[in-house]
This record gives C-alpha cells, sequence and structure tokens, in this order.
C-alpha cells in the first residue's frame, strides 16, 4: 500500500497508508527512535473500539504506555481539555523522551497534537488517524490546535508528527455522516489542486461511498501526496499553504456561530466551498459553470452546500470570519478559485459583497 | 549602553540594556517590521508604573495598541490565565501580523510568551522585563511557559523574542527581596561559566545591592552575554543548555512544594545552588571549599542557603523532583558543579544521596 513522504528542511517523516497498520503501531514507533514511555490520546468513541488493539501492539514491542480518554466531538478541542491530558501526563510521569499517539479523528489529532506541542515544551508526536478527514488533512502537516470561544483553532502550535498511520480498514466502523464529512476535504484537493483527482471524484463517488478500499486507498494517498507537497513548500503558512484554506473562511465563521459540534467540519467547509465558488465568481470571473460543478459533486457526496440563515445568524457569521486567522488589518481574506484546480490566496474581498453572497446563499440545510 | 546579539540558525535578535529604553519602545519596535497592532501584557504591580509609558510610546510610532493585566505573581502562570489573554487578544482583533509586548518580570515574560507562541498558533513577540531576574535571565533565550498543579514550567514552548529592552532604570522601582532574587541568577552565571564573573560579584555585591547602574549595567549585560553564547550553541536544550539548570532541580521543586508564590524562584534557586554545590562534593569531587564560597556570596546577596524541612515536605519535595523536565526513564538528572566556572550536566544522583543531602541542609529559612 502506498507510502507517502513528507519532506521539510531538516525532517522528513512518513504517511502509511496500509491496511491493517494501526494493529502495527509499536512495530512502526520501534523503528524510529522514540523513547520508550507513550500515551495514547484517544475519544470515548474510538478508544473502546481501537485503543487496547494499539495499547497491546506498543506493550509488545517494549513500549510504556499510559492511556487517556477525552469526550467525544469537537467540544474537547478545549483549553481546559488540553489541561486535563496536561495533568494526566505528568501523573503518568511522562518525560521529554515520552511520545504522545493520537488516536482518533481530526478533533483528536488537533487536541493531542497541542498538548504534545507543549506539554515539557515539546515532545514527540504519532498520528494514528482513524477518520477520512483526519486521514487526509488534519492528520498531515503539522497544525495542531484547539478552539477558543471566539473562533476555531484560535490557538495553536505548528508540530510535524514523526509518523502518520493511516489504516483504511478503520473507515469500515465511521459513521456515513462522518465519512461524508471527509469528502469535502478529498473534494477541495481537486478545486485546488488537482483537476484530474477532481474528475475521478465524479466518476467514482458510489464506490467511494461504498468504501471500496481499492479505491479509496489511492485516493487518500493522492490527498495526502497532495498536501505534503504544499507543506513541503511552506509549513507555517507564509504563503502557499493558505490554499489549504479554500472553503474554509466561511466554514470555520459558519462552525463558530452555529455552536461547535452542532455542524461537522466537513458540512461547514462544504457549504463554505459552495459559498467560496460563488464568491470566486464575482471577484476573479471563476465561470459559473464550474461553480455548479462543484455543487454537483459536493451534494453526489451527499453533502450540503446550502443553509438556513436568519438575521441575527448571519451577523454572527461575518463576525466570526473577521476574526479568520488569515485576515490582516482587519480585512477578510479569501482564497479564491481562478479555475477547478486552480486557486489564488489573501484574496480581500469587501464585506459587503460576502454579505450579499451569503444572503444568496442562504436556504434549507439538507 | 550595552547591546547583545543573540545569534540562532535562521534569526538573530537583539538584547539592549539601556537607560529608557522603556519609554522608546516604540521607536525600537518600529525598526523591526513588526505589524501594526500589538497588545502590551502586564501585571497589576507593573501595569501602573510604567504600563501607560510603554503603550504611549508605541501609539507615538502607529501602532495600535491593546492593554492585558494579568494578576502579580506566579500564580498567574496558569492556564486559566492564559485562556483569559487569548479571548481578550481575540476580543481586541489582534491577528497573525499583531505582536505581543511582555512588560513585567518573569512570570509576565514566560506567560506573555506562551500566549504569543501559541495564539494563532504565534505571534512575534517583544520582552520588555522589568526585574533584573527577568533581564539577564528569562527575557534572554526563548524558553516560555506555564506552571502545572504538578510542577514549574511543565507546559510551554520555545519562542525566541524579537527583540528584549532591559532598562536598567526600571530597577529602582524594584522591592529589594525581587531585587535580591535576581542576583540569584547572575550568581549562577559565575558559577556555570565564568569565575572572573564570580569573583568581580564578591567584590561589587555592595554598589550592586545599592542599584549603582554603572556597576549594573555592565553586570546585565555579561549575564546576557552568556545566556546568548549558550543559547546560540543549543536553542532548545538538547545538550549544554541545560547548564543554565544549574541549581533549579532542587529550586524548581522547592517552589512546587512550597506552593507557587511562597518562595521567589531566586530564593528558591539559591537554596537549590547550595544543595547542588553539596551534591556536586559527593559525585563529583567539587572542593567543600568551594561550596563555601558559593553560600557566602548568596548569602552576601541576603539570599536564603538553608530552609526547615519537614518528613512530609522532603517528600513532597522529591516527588516534585521526579517530574523535573530533564529526567530520562524515571531517573532524576543534576547539572552539577566540577570547579567555579565549570559544570557538567545530565548527572544521574541516586535518590538517596539527593535524599540525604536535602535532609543535612535543612535548617531555618532566613
Amino acid at each position: 500500500m502506498p507510502l507517502v513522504r513528507v519532506t521539510l528542511p531538516g525532517r522528513t517523516y512518513s504517511v502509511r497508508i496500509e491496511e491493517g497498520a494501526l494493529a502495527q503501531t509499536g512495530r512502526h514507533c520501534d523503528s524510529l527512535r522514540l523513547g520508550k514511555s507513550c500515551a495514547i490520546i484517544s475519544d470515548q468513541h474510538v478508544a473502546p473500539l481501537y485503543g487496547s488493539a494499539v495499547e497491546k501492539s506498543l506493550r509488545d514491542s517494549g513500549f510504556r504506555t499510559a492511556a487517556i480518554t477525552v469526550p467525544a466531538g469537537e467540544q474537547a478541542k478545549r483549553l481546559a481539555m488540553a489541561g486535563r491530558c496536561y495533568d494526566q501526563l505528568a501523573e503518568a510521569r511522562m518525560d521529554r523522551h515520552s511520545f504522545i499517539v493520537a488516536l482518533g479523528g481530526g478533533v483528536v489529532g488537533d487536541l493531542a497534537g497541542f498538548v504534545a506541542a507543549t506539554y515539557l515544551r515539546g515532545i514527540d508526536l504519532v498520528q494514528v488517524p482513524t477518520t477520512l478527514l483526519a486521514q487526509v488533512d488534519s492528520a498531515v502537516g503539522g497544525k495542531v490546535g484547539i478552539n477558543l470561544p471566539a473562533g476555531k483553532n484560535l490557538v495553536g502550535a505548528f508540530l510535524q508528527p514523526r509518523l502518520v498511520l493511516a489504516d483504511p480498514v478503520v473507515l469500515k466502523t465511521l459513521p456515513l455522516r462522518e465519512f461524508r464529512s471527509g469528502l469535502a476535504e478529498v473534494i477541495k484537493y481537486g478545486i485546488i489542486y488537482d483537476p484530474k483527482l477532481f474528475r475521478r471524484l465524479g466518476r467514482e463517488m458510489p464506490r467511494l461511498l461504498e468504501r471500496d478500499f481499492s479505491c479509496l486507498g489511492p485516493v487518500i494517498a493522492r490527498c495526502c501526496e497532495i498536501k505534503a507537497e504544499i507543506v513541503g513548500q511552506d509549513e507555517t503558512e507564509g504563503g502557499i499553504r493558505a490554499i489549504l484554506n479554500f472553503g474554509h473562511t466561511v466554514g470555520h465563521a459558519l462552525e463558530a456561530s452555529a455552536g461547535y459540534g452542532t455542524m461537522l467540519h466537513g458540512e461547514a467547509i462544504a457549504i463554505g466551498q459552495a459559498v467560496e465558488a460563488r464568491l470566486s465568481e464575482e471577484v476573479l470571473s471563476f465561470p459559473s459553470s464550474e461553480t455548479r460543478r462543484i455543487n454537483e459533486l459536493l451534494q453526489k457526496a451527499g453533502l450540503p452546500v446550502r443553509y438556513r440563515l436568519t438575521a441575527p445568524k448571519l451577523g454572527r457569521v461575518l463576525k466570526a470570519m473577521q476574526l479568520d486567522k488569515k485576515n490582516r488589518d482587519g480585512q477578510i481574506r479569501f482564497v479564491l478559485a481562478q479555475e477547478i484546480g486552480r486557486v489564488k490566496y489573501g484574496c480581500a474581498v469587501p464585506a459587503e459583497l460576502v454579505r450579499r453572497v451569503l444572503e444568496a446563499q442562504a436556504g434549507t440545510l439538507h
């Protein structure tokens, strides 16, 4: 199965997309010269399913392990939860040479990653993503973080993992809604970087939704490859890495204003991509026929492209957007599409236009 | 007045030791290509004294400013306080290009630095240290962090400031006990690196205690130079940087077990240096006459070298030491002296010997 290398100045690491990889965690860690103790951070949904397999595998390879379980869902990505993890790491006497295994979806990866980046000023991290979204996106590239009441991922760090183990077998147990949410990021890679991938997703969507591994494995690998190429050029988002945020300016604002956890991340960025495609028409003359293709593919994946928007909610969404990390000197910045496969970052859009497109897009969330 | 350069791979920054530097903060920031907005994080003691001068200076240079004030004292170095700072930064719409000015002592510098290292995955930091301890130690070198109930500085990051402005004039308003606490770190530099500085401190201690600038300025500069040399060789403490922790293994444990804020950091590490000098005799045949010289200099500075230690407290101190960040695989590691001016790091010491020396050192805190 595919192996993707992420190459950064001074370091590289592997993303292994491998059926059965999860039960081989210990063996893979053993080859990395990590310390002899680790904490497995997981959540209440994933720990009962895969916690003991990962723990056994690590113990069999001679590691001392501790297990830390956090509540499932976006609500866990809070500072107070990071605090509980720190206390448990100290209690388990994890030292500077210990490492953290993040076993779960994007929330667990981001939270456990932030904890790893800051506990004792930073310890090693191994990502074992168990959702499609985490496998194609959040586990790769080193962005870790937590939410503030004011917005998503407003606190965080850059910490590249030492290894990413993506086992597509675990996607079998993923609820359909979660799986679809991951497809929103998969589609994004097509739009920002790879028109061939975009077309392929159109053809293969039914098989992907059946979680046909022969089809899913290569798609996951291609997404990781694209992310590795982009991150390899710009680790800390000084430039091109920003294109990964297509759909996210609106998406994050929707998540924040809906209350974290109401809307899945992928659902929010599906709507975000539809809205930002419309903005691209206005600002970069992106053809409306291409916006239609994007909407159709998102809908084929079972993702929403519209949402209900009352006036006070619109205000909250706009306010949340003003806290977006990409902003500069008070202006909201967007990643906008020029064509499918090519986008431009750092586009300032007048607030009035954003408001108008958001209002026009309003409808019933389905 | 002296200017010390800290040179790291890919970056350098200045430590300006300059009378009146504080009121020139804006001008100095202006030359650094920082963003146009900043938050001044200070505490309830320092903000009323110097907050408005720094704010005015920044505004006069065209920066938009916000002021965040935290409680004074070690208790502020908590995760919950970092959370309040994050919320206020978001409220003030600080973006990725904004920077933080840490105006205060070691606690403010460490807390504000940690907030800068993690807000929006890291923004720029300018350190304006207002205590002797912060000027010679914590503001230089990029270690930032907060405490856990389990121990001091157990959560943190490495974030080099863009500039350090050390204005010796502000030391005039520093309470004597705080000033003495800073001298503990000054003396440490002599022990770990510079026998000439050690002898000079012996001669000049009375004038230093009078805060004679002509004497104090060069001493501060020499300490910053030593720290810059060490940090320049080893930014993230893979090796030699550990020598800066002489006295700190015991010192941190004393602080943690006494309850943060009971004992000043410098007081704890003064005792720590006395204890670790004794351990050096046992482990590295450090001459007892040298331990005596260390104790005498610490006492000349008005610092404690002994403390009262009940049996349950001894247990707590030993337990806290077992969480020290320098430990590896459960063994407590020390920095020990070979002679004044030369130390060795990573020395494993049997727990039994540590207990024995701690017990022998017990006495009345003065």
